[in-house]
C-alpha cells in the first residue's frame, strides 16, 4: 500500500512519522495512506516557497501566464486519470468528476488572462507635472487549505491565480482524498512552474496551525466548514495576516406558484442529490409558497427520486455515489432520524440503501423530507448528504425571512417566471450567490465565489476578479522629476 | 466650559457620566471637556444606524451622491470655522489645517462619483441563455475609529465613501480634538443625510470595544498607532468582521548623490516638520548615500532650520505649532535625549524652545540629528514630532535594505534624477506608498492609501477605489428564464 | 429686438451680416434674432480654442473637474432663468424644461469624476524590467453641433466631458432656440473656464461646414436628423476626423398581453406626448400583441388623451406645449392627413387644436392613430410631434421583426411581466437603448447614449464612459531604463 | 504552379478569372499565383459570414474563447511551417518570422480572455427599483484588409478579437504574400470555428471596394499606407460604417547626450534594419542632440553596419532579407539617390548589394545617411527599406518640433537616462506609441496599437482593449418591473 507524501521544492518528500488511512468510499476499503506533515515539514515547504519568490515575482506576468496555458493543456490531456483518482477517493461518479475538473480548468483559464487582470491605475498630472500610479504587487508566500469535497476544483480556485499574480504557494489539501490534488500539482510543475513556486503538504491540524502562525505566510485562503473557517480567520488575523475563510451553507430554493414545475424538479434533483449533496452549493431546502406548489413539488419529486441510482464512482450510469466516510454516512442518517423524531414526514427514505456488490460502501440513498420546520435539527444544521427538505410557507416574504434568519448565506434560488419577484428576491435576500431559476448559482470563473453571513469571513471572495485583489497588495507611486536636467541642456550646452 | 457630547440619530446627545479634558496645545490650557460614551450610548448609536440602513441602502446611489455634492459645498463654505476649530484643539497652523481640510474635501468629491464606482460586472450568456452579474451591496452598519492628528481629514477618508455606497456609520473620533470632527458631521447631516445614517460617539476604550464586539457592526476602519491597530484587527476579526487597521510609520527618504539638493531641502523641510511631524506620512529619516551627499544635506538643512518658526496655531506666519499634549512633548524630547545618549549628533536642538507669550504651550522646536544608526531608539520607534534623523550609508542598496528591515512600511521617497534608480527603488522597496522626488507621497483621493508590513492590517487600503470594495459585499446573480411563457403565446393565443 | 451673437474667447461677439428670426412658439411671435456666423467668425472661434488648448491640457484633471463642480452649482442656482429661456424659444412647459436641465446637470456631475475616468492602464514588466502604460490624452479642438429640441441638455451631453478630459470646444447650437444654450455657456465661463476653452457660434450650414472642414478641429459630435447626421459623418470622416453623428428615431413599444395596462397608458402618455413628441427618444409607435391588448390600449388611451392639456410654456398646468415652428406644425398635421388618406383610423385628432389667447401659437393636439400598417408614410418617417401610432400584430416575434426592419434603431420598450419575454427581447432586438416596462430608456449619465442602425454613425456613443474614449486618444508608452547609472554608483563611488 | 484561391464558408474556393504572380523575393522568381476575387466572390464570402452570424453571436463567449485556446495550440504546433511560408513569399529571415508569429499568437491569447473583456456595466437602482446595464454586442460581419509586411501578425491583430467578441469575418490579405495568411486561417477553422465565421478572399481593389460598399459589412479594419488608409476611411464612412484605418509612419529616435551609446546602437540596429525596414514601426530617423552625440552615433553605427548580413530568408545567419518586390527595391534605392542629390552624406551605401547565388533577389543593403535635413525627400516620405537617416539638432526641443511637424505620428523613442527628459517627451510628443530607451515601442497585446496624426484614422486603436470596443456596439437596457405580480400573491392567494 502506497503512502502519499508531500511535494516540496519540486520533489516528492516523505514524512511518514504520522500517517492516516485514505478510503475508497465506494467499497469501504482503505485505498492508501497519507503522511501527516510535521511542523518542520511545513516549514520546509514555506522555506521553499520563500526562496522561489524573488525570481517568480520578477518574471513578467505574460510568462507566468504562459505556464497556465500549458497547465490547462495538461489538465485536459490527463482528464481521465484525474477523474479516476477523484472518484476512487471521493466516491463521486465520473461524470460528476468531469464537471468538477472542467470548473477547475476554467479557473486556470482565468489565470491565463493575468497580464490584463494585473493592470494598475495610472493618473497623469495628479498635480502639475506629477504623475501617480498604483501597481498590484504579489504578497509573497500564500497558503491554501482545501476540503475533501472538491479535491481538484477548490485548490484550482486558489493557486492558479495566486501564482499567476506572482506569489508562491503552499497547499494543504484534504487528507481524505489527496491523491488527485497532488497529481494535478505535479502537472502544474510539468507545465513549467519553477521548483518551490507550488508546494503541497498533506497533514492535519499541526500543518494548518503551522501555516496560520508562520510569519512568512502572508495570506491564507480556506474552504471548509464554518466552525473551522471561524477558527482560521481569527487565528490568521491575530497574526496580522490576510485571510478569506469560506464555511458552510444551507441553500434554499423558493418555489413560487407560477414556477414551471417540471423544470423545478429536473434542476432541483441535480442540485440536491448530485455528488451526494456534498457540495457547499447543494440545494438542500425547497421552500414551497402555497400548499398547491408544495403538493405538486412533493408528488413529482417523489416520482423522480424513484428513478435515481446510487452506486460506485466508476459506473457512469449512477446518478451519485457514496458519502466520504462511514462516520459521515452515520451522521447523515442521524439527521434523517432526528427529522422523523421531530415530526417531519419522510417521503422518500435513503437510510439503509443497499448497493449490491458494494455492501461496505458508504452509501445513503436520495431522501426527501416534507413538512420540515425551522426549529428542527435537520433544518438548522448543514447535512452535507443526499437529503432534500421541503418547508411550506404561505408567502414569498415568509420564505425570504426564513432564508435571512438562517446562519448561513451561501447560495439560494427562486423559481418563478415573474420579473418582479425575481428582482425583489435577488436585491434583498441576504445571500451572496443568487439563482433565478438556477439552483446551483456557482459564479463562473470570471466572477467570484462568496457567501454572506457565516458562510464567508473576509473582505474578498474566492477566485475571479476578487482573487486578483486578495493575492496582491497595492503600491502607489507618486513621481515628480526636478527640472534643469538634460532636457534644458545643463549637461551639454557648452561647446566640447 | 462646554462639554462635548455625541451625535446620535441626528441629534446631539449628552452622556456626561465620564468626561475628559480637551486642551488648547498652543496655550496649554483646557479648552473644553468631552463626554466618554458608555457601552449603552454606543449601542444606541449602532441601533440608530441599523434602523436607518434599510431606507438608505434602497436610496438610489445618484441620490446618495447628491448629498455628497451638497456636503462638499458646505465644507467649502465653512472652511474658516473648521480650520479654526482644528487649530484650537490640535495646534496646527491655519494654513496646514486648510491643507488637511482640502484633502478631506477631495474624498467627498470622490464619493460624489459613486454611481460610476458602484457599477457591477455583467456577463451575457455565461451559458446558453444564462446571464450572470455581480452587484456590490452595502454591508450595513460600519464603524470608524480615527486619530487626533487629522481630526477633519481621516474621518472624511472613511464615512463619505461608506455612506455613499449605502452603509450607515458610527464614528468614534479622537477624544483629544473632537470638536471639528463633530462640527463637520453636523454639516453632513445638514447636507441631507437622514437621521441615523451618520452617528458620532466620543469615547475611549469602552466605546472602541463596544464597536468591535457588536454583532450588528459589519466592518471597522481604524487609523492610529500600530499596537492599537494590531489589537483592533485581531479583536474585530475574532468576531468575524471585516477590518482595515492602519498603524504607525517611519518614513525614509533616500538622498542620492545626483539629487537636486535645493529641492531636497525645500521639500524635506515641509515633510519632516509640517504639522510638527505628527503625520503618519511625515518624512522622519533622511538616508544620505555617500558622505558628500550627507554633508551637503546636513549643512543646508541646518541653515534652513534656522529660519523655521514655531508658534500658536492662529498665527499664519508660523511654520508649525505645538504637539498635541504635554505628555507627548515630553516623549518627543525624550527621544532626542536618547539619541544624544546613544551617540548621535544633535545638529539642531528643538528641546526647550520658548514661544514668547505661550510659555505653557506644548512646543518642540525643529530638530536635526545626524549620524543616527539603526539600533538607536530614535530610529526604531515612531517619534511623531518635529525631528529629522540623518542616517549615512554608502550605497543605494544599503539604504533600501535599511528601509526593508524596518517594522513599518507606510511611505518612502527617493531623490534622484536617474530613471533607472527610481524604477528599481519603486519596484522593489517593501513600502506601500512611494515617492520619486516627492517626500509625502500621499495618494490622491482617487487612488487609495495603504502602507505595507505593520503599517496596515487588512486586504484593502483606505479611501479611493479600495474603499468601494471594503464597504460593499459582492452578490452574484445567475439568471435563466424558462421558456414557454408569454413570448410563445401560451397565455394568450386562444380566445381572441 | 435683441440680436444674439457668439461667444468667442470669453467674450460676446457680434457678426450680424446675416441674421435669422427666433420665434416664441407659444405665441407665434418673433422673440429675437440670431446672428449666423460667417466662415471667418467660426475660424476665429477655432483659433481661440486652439490657443487655449496647450494650457488647458496641462491643467491637472482634478482642477478641470473643480470647474465642473462650480458649473453644477451655478446651473442649479440659475435653473429658473434657464427654464424660462428654454420655454420661451422652444415652447416646452416649465416642468419639462426642468427635467431637461436636470438631465443636463447630471452630465456635468459625470464630468466631475474625470480624475477617475481618465485613469490609464499600467502594466509592470511587460518584459524584463520593461513597463508599459496607456494614457488617454485630449484631442485638441473639438466641435459640437446640437439640435433645437434640447437646447440645454444636448450641449451638456458634449462639452462638459470634452472639456473635462482636456479639450477645448466650439459649439454650434440650433439657431431656432439659441438663447438658453448661450446663457448656460456663460455660466460655464463664470465657473472658471479660461477664455477660449468653450466657444459658441450661432449659424447655419456655413458654420457647420467650416467646422467639418477645418484641419484644426479634431472631432465632431452631432445630434440631429438622420440625413444631416449621414452628411456630417461622411464629410467629417473624409477630412480624417473622428465623428459621432446621432440621427432620427422611430421608437416602438411592444404591449404584451400580460402587461399591466394602467401602467402602459400612464407611462406611454408621457413618452409619446411629452415635449410635444419632439424627442429622439419619444415613443411614437405602440405595437399591441393580440387584438385584446390592442383594444384595451386604444380604449384607455383615448380616455387618457381627453384629459391632456396643451398650451403655452409658462403655464405649468399644461402637459405639453407647441411644436417648434409653423412649418413643423404643418408637417406634423400632414402626417396625420396622410395616415387618414392611407386608411388608418384617427382615434383622437389633434389637428386644428385651438389654445384660447394663443391662436397664433404652433400647437398640435395629442393624436392617436390606430390600425397603422408598416407601409404607411406616418410609420416610415419620424413625425416628431404629439402623435402616437398603434400597430396591431399577432405575435411578439412579428412585433420584433417590425422593429428590426425599420431604418432606425434608437430606443424601444416592451411591456410585460414575463422575465423570459423581456430577456429575449432585450437580447435580440436591433436597437441600442431598450426599456423593459420603461418607455423612455434614456441611459443615465454614467452610461452612454447611442442608437443602432441609422440612428447613430460612429464607433462610440454620446456622454458617459464612451465620451471619455471619444474625446481622448490613447498614447502607449513603453519604458526601459539602461542600467549602470547612479544606482550602481557610477557617478559617486570614486574618491570623496 | 499552384494558384491560391479563397476560403469561403469553410472551403477553399477558386475564382481564377484574374490572377497575379506571387514572388519569392529571395530569388526573384515567381513562387505561385493568386486569384483576384471578383465582386461576386467577395459577396459570397459576405453572405457566408452573414449566415454564420446568428448562431455564432449566440454562442457563449466562453465557448468562443475555447476555440481561441485551441487555435493558439495549433499555431504553436505549426510554427515552423508558418514561418517557412512567411519567409518564402515575404523574404524575412526565419528568426524574424518567428518573432512576428509570436506577436500574432499573443493576440490570440488576448482573445482567450474574452469572457472577462466583454463584461458590461451594471447599475442597480438608477432610480427607485429601476436597474440599467450596458452590454457590448457584436456588430455582425466585419472585414479586415491587411498589408504584405506582416502576413501572419496583422490579420491576427484583427480577426481573433473580432470573432471572439461574436462577429463573423471576411479577411482580404495582401496579394503579395497570401499563403501563410490562408494557412493560418485554416488552422483557425481546424480549431473549431464553424464554417462561415472566418472567410478569406484574395484580391485587389475590386475586392476592397466590394467590402467597403457592401451594406452587410458593419466595420472595416485596415492596415497599410496612409493614402490608402485615407481612401478606405472616407469610403467606408460614407457608407455609414465604422472604420479604423492605420497608415504610414516615419519613426524618429531622439538620441540625447546622456544616452548609453552602446545601447543606442544595439537597439537601433534591429529597429532600423530588421525585416529590411519594412515595418510601420521601423525606426528610420535618428535625431542626435548635439554634434558630439551625432558623431559618436554615426561612428559606432558605421562600424556596426559593416557586420550586418543580408541574404535569403531561410538562412538564419542573415540579419535581414530582401525587400518585397523589384519595384520596391528600385524605389528604396531611388530615395538614397535623392538624398545624395539633395546634399546628405551617404555614410554606408546599400545600393547595388550583391548576394552570391541570389543575384536576382530584391536586396538592398543596410544604408546610413547623415546630415539629412527636414526638406529632403528621403525625410518627408516613408522609405520602407533598410535605410537609417541621421538628423542633427542642437536641442531636445528642436528634435521634438521636428517630430511634431512630420505628417506621421506612429512611433517614436528617446534615448536618455534622465527621468525628466523622458517624462516631458512622452507627455508632449504628438505620437501615439512612445519608447523610452525602447526603439520599437509596439504595445503588447493587452494594450492597443495606434498612431496619431495621419498614421491612424478612427477613434479606436487596433487590438487589445480598444478592439473590444471597436468590434462591439453598446446596448443599454433599463428595466423596471411593475408590482402587484406573483410576489404580492395576486395570482395565488385565493384557494384553487
Amino acid at each position: 500500500m502506497t503512502t502519499l507524501g508531500h511535494l516540496i521544492n519540486g520533489v516528492r518528500v516523505d514524512d511518514a512519522t504520522r500517517t492516516q488511512a485514505v478510503y475508497n468510499p465506494s467499497t469501504g476499503e482503505v485505498a492508501s495512506r497519507v503522511s501527516l506533515a510535521s511542523q518542520a515539514t511545513v516549514e520546509a515547504a514555506i522555506e521553499a516557497a520563500q526562496a522561489a519568490f524573488p525570481a517568480w515575482r520578477n518574471t513578467p506576468p505574460a510568462k507566468r501566464a504562459r505556464v497556465m496555458y500549458r497547465f490547462k493543456q495538461l489538465l485536459e490531456e490527463h482528464a481521465e486519470e484525474i477523474c479516476r483518482l477523484i472518484g476512487l477517493e471521493h466516491g463521486k461518479i465520473t461524470h460528476d468528476a468531469k464537471g468538477e475538473l472542467q470548473r477547475g480548468i476554467e479557473n486556470v483559464e482565468y489565470a491565463c488572462g493575468v497580464p490584463e487582470l494585473l493592470k494598475g491605475e495610472h493618473s497623469k498630472n495628479v498635480g502639475p507635472n506629477i504623475d501617480s500610479w498604483s501597481e498590484f504587487q504579489p504578497l509573497g508566500v500564500v497558503a491554501g487549505i482545501t476540503p475533501f469535497n472538491f479535491p481538484a476544483m477548490v485548490p484550482l480556485w486558489m493557486y492558479p491565480m495566486a501564482i499567476a499574480t506572482g506569489n508562491t504557494f503552499v497547499l494543504k489539501p484534504s487528507e481524505r482524498d489527496p491523491t488527485s490534488t497532488l497529481y494535478i500539482a505535479e502537472l502544474a510543475l510539468e507545465a513549467g512552474l519553477p521548483a518551490g513556486v507550488l508546494n503541497v503538504v498533506n497533514g492535519d491540524k499541526e500543518a494548518v496551525d503551522t501555516l496560520l502562525d508562520a510569519p512568512r505566510v502572508q495570506a491564507v485562503s480556506f474552504v471548509g466548514s464554518t466552525p473551522i473557517a471561524d477558527y482560521i480567520y481569527g487565528r490568521a488575523s491575530a497574526h496580522g495576516k490576510r485571510c478569506q475563510a469560506l464555511g458552510g451553507a444551507k441553500n434554499h430554493a423558493i418555489v413560487m406558484p407560477d414556477a414551471d414545475m417540471d423544470n423545478v424538479v429536473d434542476s432541483l434533483t441535480g442540485a440536491a442529490f448530485g455528488s451526494s449533496g456534498e457540495r457547499c452549493m447543494a440545494l438542500s431546502v425547497a421552500v414551497a409558497v402555497g400548499d398547491a406548489a408544495a403538493d405538486a413539488l412533493v408528488t413529482k419529486m417523489r416520482e423522480r427520486l424513484a428513478t435515481l441510482k446510487v452506486g460506485p464512482h466508476f459506473d457512469e450510469s449512477n446518478d451519485f455515489g457514496p458519502v466520504i466516510t462511514q462516520a459521515h454516512q452515520e451522521k447523515v442518517c442521524g439527521y434523517i432520524d432526528s427529522a422523523e423524531a421531530q415530526g417531519a414526514e419522510i417521503v422518500v427514505d435513503g437510510r439503509g440503501v443497499q448497493v449490491p456488490g458494494f455492501e461496505n460502501g458508504f452509501y445513503v440513498g436520495g431522501t426527501l423530507i416534507d413538512r420540515v420546520t425551522p426549529e428542527m435539527t435537520c433544518y438548522l444544521e448543514e447535512i452535507f448528504g443526499p437529503v432534500l427538505l421541503v418547508v411550506r410557507v404561505d408567502t414569498m416574504q415568509e420564505a425570504m425571512t426564513l432564508i435571512d434568519d438562517h446562519e448561513y448565506g451561501n447560495g439560494t434560488c427562486i423559481y418563478t417566471r415573474d420579473g418582479e419577484a425575481a428582482r425583489y428576491f435577488s436585491d434583498h435576500i441576504q445571500v451572496g450567490m443568487v439563482g433565478i431559476n438556477v439552483p446551483l448559482p456557482v459564479p463562473v470563473s470570471y466572477h467570484s465565489f462568496g457567501g454572506w453571513k457565516r458562510s464567508l469571513f473576509g473582505d474578498l471572495s474566492a477566485y475571479g476578479p476578487d482573487a486578483v485583489r486578495f493575492y496582491t497588495k497595492r503600491k502607489t507611486i507618486t513621481q515628480r522629476w526636478p527640472s534643469a536636467g538634460v532636457r534644458e541642456g545643463a549637461q551639454f550646452s557648452f561647446p566640447s
